[in-house]
């Protein structure tokens, strides 16, 4: 069985920021990634659907950086949770963070039909953004690095929901 | 009426290098992202669904880097083809690209409803390597800023098709 994240920060969105199509649980049609701490270290589990292919056999590179992308705003929003005093699942409605950068080294191709886990540190560079760096692993082996520069949920969404 | 591309490098993709999510011809569930020239530059125009949110009103992430992705790659094939003689619609196979390394950044919240333009200038880097600057426009405005790394599909994609 697919090792499964307990406890994780996107069930604490608030329902009016819960859509995102990555890792909203108010969106049905998503990916519904699921972020959760795991020691010091943030992790999200997730197996492709067969259709994300790149190449027969391998993952789709897009849906790799959604996955970081998702896990990136996930993980600053568990590290704030954190430093505000509180975990997933203990009732607090969580931080909602965007992103404002992403990167994404592909290292090698990733094979299909496995979970894949992407596993975070989480630093601050500001009181309101957080980096994420990123390692994806398949079968036990790095395949993608990442890195995501995640902000505090401006305003500016908030005044558009 | 949506602006269009009228020759696509992706729809001459052989098909059995045509099953990507973002962007392959035999991939119905996908996105089926088309990427053309215009003058010099490369454009791809996508209409996002309105599943794809981050926040209501607004564009997942992980689809304007989907979109960059394959933009990319799409775009690398169309200078290698030009360079090797040869334009999309003019029934040669055209080559094809994996992404090395993927950076967004996303300048301003992406308004859905409108289409997304990908605009795109191509260098040779290596001779089997090409890095795409990209500009992703909604409603004639830059939202996100992108740059991807392309290289000429390695054999190891090729043996496992």
């Amino acid at each position: 069985m697919m090792e499964e994240v307990k406890y994780a920060i996107q069930d604490d969105y608030p329902n009016d920021f819960a859509h995102c199509y990555g890792c909203g649980h108010q969106n049905k049609d998503g990916h519904l990634f699921r972020t959760g701490w795991k020691g010091d270290q943030s992790i999200t589990i997730y197996q492709p659907e067969p259709k994300h292919t790149a190449i027969p056999g391998f993952v789709y590179g897009g849906l790799i950086a959604s996955l970081v992308d998702c896990h990136g705003t996930g993980s600053a929003a568990l590290f704030l949770h954190r430093k505000n005093g509180h975990e997933p699942g203990d009732g607090e409605p969580a931080p909602r963070f965007v992103t404002a950068s992403l990167h994404v080294d592909y290292l090698k191709p990733t094979p299909q039909g496995v979970p894949l886990k992407a596993v975070g540190d989480i630093e601050e560079i500001h009181p309101k953004k957080f980096k994420v760096t990123t390692n994806v692993y398949a079968n036990d082996e790095v395949v993608v690095k990442g890195e995501v520069v995640a902000a505090v949920m401006p305003d500016t969404f908030a005044n558009k929901g």
